[in-house]
């Protein structure tokens, strides 16, 4: 039946269900999209394991999912962009457009964003979804769903290295070499890092990440953050102009710290504890900055032009590929840690 | 006679002196100076009371004194740009020129410079003192030697401010109130922000502060941080759009990032502990930068340009003066936290 | 009765009307004004006098004006940042909200940006008149209606020395100094710029400058700008960092480039004719940039608190004032360049 | 013999000599180099051909040659940096560290610029040469002495791409196919633009620039610079971010500001007649800026990581190969235009 809608709902913690949910009609400025692809991302995992990140709390049933590609299937009103049949990459978050920080160009900040499976906003795992047209990103025909749905942990990595002000010749250190670390590193290099050094504490993860184009890799085994800065400084040849630390780990945050050169920059991506004692002296003296990143802001257009232009190949990425109907199945997976990118299939 | 150069030696820690010393003759490029106003600053007081900041240990007899102006009475091979008589504030570090730092414009962060009164290299509280002419201003007529001694601590303003990217418009706390934060102030109002806040512990120089132009004062009281940023917020009806930190208190700092919007910045100025825990996950999810400072560069211009126009006016903060004969007793006024700037003058 | 609405409407070139409109209900998001103070730019008298700027060409009848303040009278759907009886100065132009343009904040250049009183859109010179409320700003009770209308010039000085990068310290040559001369004046002081000399062709606009604030003023008579260009770099002892071309005149344009110091920058806020020979070699080896501006872009905020903190005085701007009734003798005044500028209350 | 020092010395226009000069000492700083390969630049043919450039007159001999590695064979007082046996490339300009433009990180920009083979300024195509060892810049083993020397007009791409902004995802037009062009859109590709066009009149210098990864190319055979404009609008798709003009060419330069969309910039690379007629209101009102670049300043470093890294790709540039004996010959070459880089080999 055309208004079947098959979606997967987190009712609470630990309850995730699929269900038949009645088929939305695209309000005025939306589309209705029959969705194709859509990736597991580590927040969708923790409202499912823990019901909650920080101060966002599940409190009433929300569908889960935001790394997503669809195709425009209606119009609503006013819409000029897009046109029925257009595939399109969907950026999960919808700013209020109207606050200080949308009209400069940081709505990222937007205090009345609705954000894709954030608490109390619907994601889109789900088969079909509406969503303002102007955050749909149409594909070309050479860029598939897949890589449409990856324009978003890809657009983290846009918001990050620019943050960062990675550029031609820069010499990077990436912390975490998970799907936000690789996709830091592809953007890296896209900009013209001339060197890229990553650290995990898992050895398979950093095999992975130097396959896809990491200069050196570094398993952390020391608990000491300065005896790891100064592994890094002695590979690298001297201390690291930008590290961008995808780990969340506090050693993790001091070590890059330590490894980053006067002048450089330290850009938070990981989150982890709320409070982190840092070596505030150390970074100040040496003016190494300490900038954190909330999603991404004006991303998706780069991080399309990156993958269309074939500057970088997100592929790889993807390791494990479910149908919407398994989608319990494709999360049982992304919670043992398997694989790197999973993605799920919503059609029919 | 000519050649007699009273000069205050620290010999060790809390061992200071006045002594004759020869005068020494100036080398290439550089002038030698006819001292006139040099300030004591905290460091200097430091050093003789602790002797060290840090890393940086008083190991050799080191003359004090780094915020200075004098008279050229001496020109070393190949200056051009300075003439015997002229007036000159003194910018006391001398970086290496060399350095891909000092190349690029930052030369604050240069590992080899030379810093006045920072261990090994000598200040300039003396009779006479030589120092590179590239980094010697003229004075215009209409600005006095005190003027041009202060232009050492308003530099830190000036970088401060830059750095914190203080605005027409802008929304400022400024934690502490003494002379550092002071010149902030007086730097932040030169350039246009709109409403300042400045904390302190002590009321007296938040009443200062206040004459000076600060629009609002809070004696802090809370030992807990969220307290005073929650003060803060009721005072200025809003978060502020950048903190410039000069304490170095931790619960300050904390204070610094919790009072500040989405998107803006904390400058920490004022050192404290080496390691300081810090909200890190607030600070990142709301964008909130955290950039050190590490002294000056490129502000002597700017600072002398502010004071000689008139914007900005620093006479108000000289509360005591000495003679280079009274040196023990001003340093001693000093140590007891008396005065906001004290000078002294350096003539016979 | 309630429902007039007097409006002053622009037929066609030449024919300027007073007429009573319907009033207008306020949309989605709008509030309806009772209007207060409006002031008349050149464009409202170059639309009555050519029928058209440019590409702008006046095709049906227009109501006149866009720089205005109102208060609020009623409240469209789904409007909580403003209340009835709220005081508001009115930014004229409303962009789109959803092209990459907005969405990075540089709306200025929306291509469907609506501007009040620009072919094909109606401006606010009336008793009523509806605007989206995310683009009104409330005025704080000491802040009058006059100085709510004086925002809209101001935020053109606002952009145009943020382009220019004006800083504390900053040497400015603004060349006019008819009232966006002065706005820019007044802007560089406020972002703390050292030293300003203003041009014209007028000595009594010269005069005005100067007793607003401009530190030096030359009356330009010579027809080769390289001349003129001497002149100011005699009297400013070095050429500037920054002009600020408010005129539009070729010769001036070149003098701005002549006079500019290598590594600054030349601001086009003047239009003058669509094509101009510029010294481009003397503008490219010296790194001398040309940028021009386009309106504003998140301005009013920042005018509106220079205005309100006291930093900015714009009142002295204000020479002549009419009644809505008056405004074809306000026009005629206006058209013959007296005065500086022309406010025309809109209040029963 | 070892003080046999082989150089091209131009005589007076059109008088260029191979004669055997002493061997110089390094001065304190410098080292002396024995010369291995150098590039022929546009304006090397310049100054033999004509004399001049522009306000740079050849008034005494001045020998030739500015894009040059060579292996240091000899220490200066002082210098610790480089020691004998290092290949390098050298940076052919040393500014005088010491004025604001040095001290700011613009020394590209110091009035007081020592540029190789600018009068009255002598070059280093010769057997030895000495130089600031802070402007020499060591190799690695990997990269080659013909890299080192190409690294002088990549350092051109470098300053430009900087200046303009090239970005992840950017869209640039490039006016002119010869090195410096070729230069900028290898430099541009490694920052990741997404998409280059690049036009010439041309024909074999485009498929050459297509060979080398330009994304699309065009022969401009319009003589009215808007057609070509929207010749490249429709290849594009849309207008560009990005013009990076190379050509000097008046009707080239006015493509580039039609051809850019509304907030882009227009760099002018190739300098033609000093004074070109522009549609300055166009560009104003859609605030695109021009931007000329002089040389450049701290952009050996990054050429040469991305040389080292792989990231760029200069050999194909060299298209022709001489002796130092056979200098005249190779002049001449270039002189009738032929092949993209011809570089001269120095050792004996």
């Amino acid at each position: 039946m055309a208004d079947k809608n098959l979606t997967a709902i987190l009712y609470k913690q630990g309850d995730l269900k699929l269900e038949d949910l009645p088929v939305k009609e695209p309000g005025p400025g939306q589309v209705q999209l029959s969705m194709k692809d859509v990736g597991i991302c580590g927040s969708d995992v923790h409202y499912w394991t823990h019901g909650a990140i920080g101060d966002f709390i599940v409190k009433a049933p929300m569908i889960l999912g935001h790394e997503a590609a669809g195709v425009v299937c209606k119009l609503g009103e006013g819409v000029t962009t897009l046109k029925v049949g257009d595939r399109v990459a969907i950026e999960p978050g919808v700013p209020c457009k109207m606050c200080k920080y949308c009209k400069k160009g940081r709505y990222n900040l937007c205090p009345d964003m609705k954000f894709c499976a954030t608490p109390p906003y619907d994601g889109n795992l789900a088969r079909f979804y509406c969503h303002d047209a102007d955050y749909c990103y149409k594909l070309p025909d050479h860029v598939s769903n897949e890589e449409g749905a990856l324009l978003e942990p890809l657009s983290v990595g846009v918001h990050a290295c620019a943050r960062a002000g990675v550029e031609i010749g820069s010499r990077v250190l990436i912390c975490g070499a998970g799907p936000i670390g690789l996709v830091n590193m592809l953007t890296a290099k896209a900009r013209g890092a001339a060197e890229i050094i990553m650290t995990d504490i898992d050895q398979s993860r950093l095999d992975f990440a130097k396959s896809l184009g990491a200069n050196h890799i570094l398993k952390v085994t020391s608990r000491d953050p300065q005896v790891t800065a100064n592994q890094i400084e002695e590979i690298m040849g001297d201390k690291v102009d930008i590290t961008i630390e995808c780990s969340g780990a506090p050693p993790s945050i001091r070590t890059g710290i330590f490894a980053t050169a006067p002048g450089g920059c330290v850009v938070l991506v990981g989150l982890g504890p709320a409070d982190v004692e840092l070596p505030i002296v150390n970074a100040s003296v040496r003016e190494v900055d300490i900038r954190g990143i909330f999603r991404y802001v004006n991303c998706y257009p780069t991080a399309l032009a990156m993958v269309a232009s074939g500057q970088v190949n997100v592929k790889p990425l993807v390791t494990h590929r479910f149908k919407l109907e398994q989608a319990l199945e494709a999360f049982q997976m992304a919670k043992e840690g398997k694989g790197v990118k999973i993605i799920i299939n919503c059609e029919k």
